[in-house]
């Protein structure tokens, strides 16, 4: 082998062979679905702790340990004791310092050879329970070129571990133990062999219903889809020993980016359990990530067995203790998995957000059915907020719900439309992400403070009958203009006499109020009105907002604010009419 | 709804409902393997794009649209054009600057509205080939909660759509058009109704075997086990009018995880034609990762279609446009996909290397049959040294793979075995990767450069029959100190002359020695030698290296650095016995 061999002449697909699947053809497990959790084993302090660069400190794997215990693992795998001295400490400071529950089984891992499982059971003196976790490699490629021995001869190794693993738990009889087996890289095992190896292991340790062994089937290196992880796990479920008496458990990996796939559909498949990590830290491309077919299952309205409510802070401890970062893309967990840039895709969850919160007033279990978002943010502490991420690719539904969710104000749908041409211009011109408040000075220059703005000074307003009778004074460039009108309710005398002021035709064609929340008005505390318009004058459209203590100069003052948006200068027109 | 949700009080399985997968007795595809990669469209620009906190720049868009073509994509949708102007003026730059190569062709996406569609033909003004991709929702919820229209109506826009697309390309007849149409959602909405808005389209379209259409069945949101879309897939595969003038399209995202195992599925269940990003970028989870499908074809021996050997280069175009960083775990391309910091993962990984590099030389097809790493690394541009990673979890096998890549040493098997420990007590205190320097500044430390050293100032040997004579004067601790011995080859007589000088009995139990790179050697560029020895003395055992010009000097000077690290002081046994 040459030291050098950065260049990548050898892309050549010729040199790889097909995975021959086993034949089905009493296949069941694509008629099944999941219909309760498996039992859960984190590996994280194994398995993850071994494939970091910087492998936990002790203080990091107590926190990690902690972790796992309140998210609810009952079995956690804590280390490799006899191939590592942090791991066989850390073992013993769980053991001394009283850290393990009741309910929670720590397990550890072993190769089949005596000194190492001996070293195991001394880093086990004293615990309450334990798993034992016996391996060897059983595949083809391991026999062959790693081991160089025959069928019989690795099997022998299997049976003869299994008998140390039993003499040395005799000898340990204060500690209620389990054993487990893994026949490593079992996917790239014959299945036959695999077999025969697992049952010779289950016949030394002679398990029963009410003390079972579990048997674990690693896709240590995931080798093909995952369907055919699961024909090989339903194969084994269907002709194992003592089936009654074992718990099949699952072990995947993601090399092939599909290890929550195979460990599902290999529950389907007749697998107890799971053996996994938290985000899916582990060898390579990482273990199978619980927090992801935990939450799958979650949203299938099945208990997950897990509480993983506190999303936020398994991030930051699994953050801390791999010093690898979650991507913004990890499902459930990512930063931008809730996040709907998209403008159709931000209306449509606006306007099933609202349909939700109305059904959950009534029921707590109301059925969520928001469109893009396959859970409730809120469940994992992601706030709607955060959902709604505004780009130069958004559209109103967004702009409107941020400026809502943030400032109070109740955009009407036709104002909407008006706006999202301003805020999309920003967008495409700053080529960056929109905030909140970059949406609410977009909204604040376009529609609250115009240009050329004209003001209210004072107004008087008497109603006989049902006509409304208005005198108005306003203010436009220093000019002070009285106004007069007739109509039907104050904003169509306004709309009269501001009309006959400038000599122009204004018609009102859309009108929202509403109260704003106190905190976003003026500072004297008092209720605070936000009013919109939409006028027409000389065919052309105009939007324009106010907020005011005074509903009705609210509402004059956006009609004003529309007039400003206009060519029609008020002043002079108004001035000379006047 | 209020505005403070950050609560995570709202977690409840119960609020969720099962998805219901359809029943299927004729279910084939868990009986097929994947056999020919797909036909591959790229949705970068479109899907990953508006799925970004900072959307691509004009430039960047240029960039990633040139890698997509290197890498050999004959479809690429570049954009949504008529909801945002900068798509707009991006497919108008490719058309107008000739950036099109002639076997690729653009795809534009538009909503079922005929200023949208308009405006997507006015861009596509000239280009030669494009594909023309209407959509509208037809799920369940999307029909109730957002449109609030019947199942007639939802078909209606589709159909509608899809006339105004016929029509305008009618007009606009210098382009070769292809239609695409996908119902949005398709995984909510129930399959005789997808059927039927499918079947509507395909209907207006009147497509040809010459002349398909093709129809998309986006998984916009996942929703259930990969194996339950694989059935929607087959179901509509067996159930499509027209199925000979259609290409079945897929397009999944990552919800639960599970993106790139839905494709495969859905792939043996009958689609051709699969949607995806480099690297899985897109709306939340993101689309599914055509790279990680690409190379999971490759690594079952199939020509993927693709050429994706310049990874770095992907990796890097994929960083900066997207401004998100790789996964170090994400499949085939993240930093540590190949790394293994288990010692046994390593021990295993060595040998099957060194058997994989035998067979290769006689035949570049050798099937690749390494533990642990389901492709070769170089196919990818990574060098065998970024494979083996040593960290407190690592074990002999990978320290002697950096010792010979990096620096030539070819430390034997019994070296290594004494040398592991070494390492492992460094990556414990250091509790960090132990990098090739730090593993080489430990081999000299150990072996080179013993604290109490003793060296030759000179030798006379000669040979006569088969016993060598040594004359030796060697330095301990500013004493010279002459020994005399006759053996069986030189070490044997030093050894003994160094026996009767100390007054010990040395027993030298293995030796080896091997030409060094001279690069690594001394200044002079002469051939340099490095010797191993393995010493008994006073019954405990002591290795040690040397390295000289001289084959004769490096082992003798490598059996007096062993005799270094003993208890027994050279310089005084030797000096009172001289």
């Amino acid at each position: 082998m040459s030291a050098n061999n950065n260049q990548a002449s050898s892309f050549n697909h010729k040199k790889y062979r097909a995975f021959a699947p086993i034949q089905k053809t009493d296949r069941r497990w694509p008629n099944l679905v999941i219909e309760h959790a498996p039992d859960w084993c984190s590996v994280d302090l194994r398995d993850g702790n071994q494939a970091l660069i910087e492998p936990m400190s002790p203080t990091q794997k107590l926190e990690m340990f902690k972790l796992l215990v309140d998210v609810g693992f009952k079995e956690i795998e804590v280390g490799f004791p006899a191939a590592s001295a942090p791991d066989f400490d850390f073992v013993r400071q769980l053991i001394e310092e009283n850290h393990i529950p009741d309910d929670v089984t720590i397990q550890v891992l072993t190769q089949a050879r005596e000194p190492l499982i001996a070293r195991s059971f001394e880093a086990l003196k004293g615990a309450k329970k334990a798993i034992v976790h016996l391996y060897n490699s059983t595949s083809t490629v391991q026999r062959e070129q790693v081991f160089k021995k025959s069928r019989d001869e690795i099997k022998g190794i299997a049976i003869q571990g299994a008998e140390w693993v039993k003499e040395m738990a005799e000898q340990q009889s204060e500690t209620q133990w389990s054993f487990q087996y893994s026949p490593e890289s079992f996917t790239g095992t014959e299945m036959d062999y695999a077999l025969e190896v697992c049952d010779a292991v289950i016949n030394v340790w002679q398990p029963t219903p009410d003390n079972k062994v579990i048997i674990n089937l690693p896709a240590t290196v995931e080798v093909s889809t995952p369907n055919v992880y699961a024909d090989q796990i339903e194969w084994i479920n269907d002709n194992i020993s003592h089936r009654d008496s074992v718990r099949i458990s699952l072990h995947t990996h993601n090399d092939r980016g599909c290890g929550v796939a195979a460990a599902e559909l290999g529950v389907l498949a007749g697998a107890d359990r799971i053996e996994g990590t938290l985000l899916g830290n582990g060898e390579r491309t990482g273990n199978m990530d619980i927090v992801t077919m935990a939450m799958n299952i979650y949203s299938q309205g099945i208990d997950p067995e897990l509480t993983l409510s506190d999303m936020d802070r398994i991030i930051s401890t699994v953050e801390r203790c791999t010093q690898l970062a979650v991507h913004p893309r990890h499902a459930y967990a990512g930063e931008l998995v809730f996040a709907a840039f998209s403008g159709s895709h931000q209306d449509a969850i606006n306007k099933c957000m609202s349909i939700d919160a109305e059904k959950r007033k009534d029921d707590p279990n109301a059925h969520w059915e928001v469109a893009y978002l396959p859970i409730d943010p809120r469940d994992l502490g992601r706030s709607y907020q955060q959902v709604i991420r505004i780009n130069s690719q958004s559209g109103k539904g967004g702009v409107a719900y941020v400026l809502e969710q943030d400032y109070g104000i109740q955009m009407p749908r036709w104002m909407q439309v008006d706006f999202s041409p301003h805020i999309q211009a920003f967008a495409e011109k700053s080529e960056a992400e929109v905030g909140p408040t970059a949406i609410h000075e977009i909204f604040s220059n376009t529609y609250l403070n115009p240009v050329h703005a004209v003001t209210i000074d004072s107004y008087q307003l008497s109603r006989e009958g049902s006509v409304d009778t208005l005198e108005a004074k306003v203010q436009a460039q220093g000019q002070h203009i009285e106004l007069s009108g007739k109509g039907k309710g104050v904003l169509d005398a306004f709309v009269k006499g501001l009309s006959s002021a400038i000599g122009h035709d204004i018609v009102l064609l859309d009108y929202n109020e509403h109260a704003l929340p106190s905190k976003v008005g003026s500072e004297n505390e008092q209720a605070v009105a936000m009013a919109y318009v939409q006028i027409s004058i000389q065919g052309q459209r105009y939007c324009a907002a106010s907020h005011c203590d005074d509903i009705v100069t609210a509402s004059m003052q956006a009609l004003l604010n529309a007039l400003s948006r206009s060519d029609v200068s008020v002043a002079k027109t108004a001035a000379i009419s006047a």
